[in-house]
């Protein structure tokens, strides 16, 4: 078992409401979620160029809250949470010194080799929010080479997405791989935070890998989309139709290598790529073939997550003001405004409750259940695992940040 | 030569205004134009299942605007200005009983192999808008490869970018492969209706086709980006950089590769592909190599463009409303806002003069050339040819549309 470096720093709780259903799909919940306090030792050049820790009593700390949903069993998503805020920890550590600087140097060191350096990394408009960005892209990467070590070296199978929030310097960072979502919601405003990937949002992407490399196909798929799977009666019409380079559509006569299975095929929830894959970023899957094939589908996604930035020291905050964070059986039954309005209705409603944010954790899982309380006028039900973070922005004496 | 066919079906000339300056860089303007009327002929499949042109009386008339401008001299832009409106009509012809549908049909014959096919077509959301995008993807390709045999045929070399406006049952196309720009001006609104393609705004996937094929790179450049090119001094330290998946900045201790010559190199209106060229999409450039190798610039090029459309018959419409069409001239010049005052300053001043629009042309033109008329208060200069489209969206009697 891989045991991440530093565990002693990680601490809990926070004031944060968290919810959690299991749909019982799998004997242990495919959704798993970690969060905690993010303690960034400060590190330096020595006189041998090597790192040392100095200073180890002055840290910079961040919070850190992170949702995985599991696919093929709950393995690698109990890994992901186990696992990647170390990851994050440690990148973060190899560029602290950058971070802490107004603007981070050209180089490392702080040495300035050439005297208009400070002005290069200026007009590239270099900040240290981009060295964040540059970190959560590495741990993501860093963490799914261990849950593919760790994974193989169990016999253990399975991949799940992430969903990350860090809070540090007065900067929300939400990193995204997968279909999970975070909005935030405010008196007078809803703001998405992150974008989903799946094999139709990704299907650019996807389209051109599989032009690139037709190997990765084997024969057995076509990399053109049609609005629906073609067949015999189809030969020789000219039917709608779309190429990795085209936004819009237009028509081809059809042959019969276009009577393949679609590389890509379904529509919204049932989209699936290579007819396996709801999702097309996320951690794991380094085992996962085309059911009976030896066509694998790691080639086709990637653990990157986009990340967006809240700047949350220029939010004039207030309250009740809250990012809601939650995997996609919450999405796949409400909407953003329906959450918003369960969200606003509740925390007005609840303001001297301590426990406030989470029973509005709890609230919003009860919503996917089907009980129609009139909230959403309704009363859909999710058949998958839920899990919900509410993280307030605001914290009384603290002024913003994460808390 | 290429002779387009229907060349007869082009015609002459419609209230817009166009200027046009030339900064003598050749002795041809390297900058283009064309403009017209678009004329679509209806056909059908006959009974052969062959295209029959029908009705030929019966026309769907569009209207076309487009900039091009050249770089390596303006072979290409000519060639472009003479050939992709009549590939953009052939690609519209070939579709356009789809396009007379309230909604595209899944078979272009029309006939239903399966019942649920409109519901198909339906959920994908394809609608007539889709195939005329899909057109102008399509044209710019089947023009690029008329440029591309033509130039090699003729002996000439060179590339153009290309910016296109057409106008067409109600909508607006805007499609831009290039650094030149097409903004919507009304009088309490600035719309930016194309973006550039730069080796700045395109370096994750210039940099992920390096990443892919190495060997387009032939050992001579480095496909990694750091703030500026790295030298001896930088060798063994920790600086700036990002790779082809990274949108935030890390660091990577220097080895000797990294100090080659970087694939995208300079920052904004210096920054250049392999040294070469200041775009990323365009037409032509079929030949161009690195000076004094054999490393092609083409397979980094993508002649694909942009499509964005607006929905003219959705505004409501304003007699000053005008669409302005631009090389990157202007635009290096005049900001977005700049363009937007002197357009709104110059129409309401000459509501009466019938040829308000080229003057107005001709206004923005003069504004690059450093002569300060109080307009702008900046006076900066073009030293690049200059051309401007000034469409009007509003026409009396007619209600709206291009016309």
């Amino acid at each position: 078992m891989y045991v991440p470096p530093h565990t002693s720093l990680w601490v809990w709780p926070m004031l944060y409401g968290i919810g959690i259903i299991n749909a019982e799909k799998s004997e242990f919940n495919e959704d798993q979620a970690a969060c905690g306090k993010l303690c960034i030792q400060r590190c330096e050049f020595g006189i041998e160029e090597e790192w040392l820790t100095v200073c180890p009593e002055e840290f910079l700390t961040g919070h850190y809250w992170a949702l995985f949903d599991g696919h093929g069993g709950p393995a690698a998503a109990i890994l992901a949470a186990n696992t990647l805020h170390s990851c994050l920890r440690r990148q973060l550590e190899t560029v602290v010194e950058g971070l802490l600087a107004p603007q981070p140097p050209m180089h490392l060191s702080g040495r300035c080799v050439c005297s208009s350096d400070p002005q290069f990394v200026e007009e590239k408009g270099i900040r240290a929010e981009d060295l964040v960005i540059g970190a959560l892209e590495s741990a993501f990467q860093e963490c799914d080479d261990v849950i593919g070590r760790e994974l193989e070296a169990s016999g253990q199978v399975g991949g799940c997405t992430a969903l990350v929030a860090v809070s540090l310097q007065g900067k929300l960072y939400v990193a995204n791989a997968g279909d999970s979502r975070a909005i935030l919601v405010r008196r007078d405003e809803i703001r998405v935070l992150s974008s989903e990937f799946t094999p139709e949002t990704e299907r650019q992407r996807i389209q051109q890998l599989a032009f690139i490399y037709p190997e990765l196909l084997a024969g057995e798929f076509t990399r053109l989309e049609f609005p629906r799977r073609l067949k015999g009666d189809d030969l020789g019409q000219k039917v709608l139709f779309r190429d990795h380079h085209m936004n819009g559509w237009s028509y081809k006569q059809v042959e019969k290598s276009d009577l393949k299975y679609p590389l890509i095929h379904g529509q919204g929830r049932q989209a699936r790529l290579l007819g396996t894959l709801a999702v097309s970023r996320g951690l794991g899957d380094h085992q996962l073939r085309v059911l009976d094939t030896n066509i694998q589908l790691k080639p086709f996604l990637l653990s990157i997550p986009q990340v967006t930035v809240l700047d949350v020291d220029q939010l004039a905050l207030q309250e009740e003001d809250v990012v809601v964070m939650a995997t996609d059986g919450l999405w796949d039954v409400l909407s953003n405004e329906q959450v918003a309005r369960l969200v606003r209705s509740f925390l007005t409603g609840n303001r001297e409750d301590p426990h406030r944010f989470s029973e509005l954790a709890k609230v919003l899982i009860h919503n996917t259940q089907g009980k129609d309380d009139g909230a959403t006028g309704e009363g859909q039900v999710s058949y998958d695992d839920v899990s919900v973070f509410v993280i307030p922005l605001h914290s009384p004496g603290q002024g913003s940040g994460g808390h």
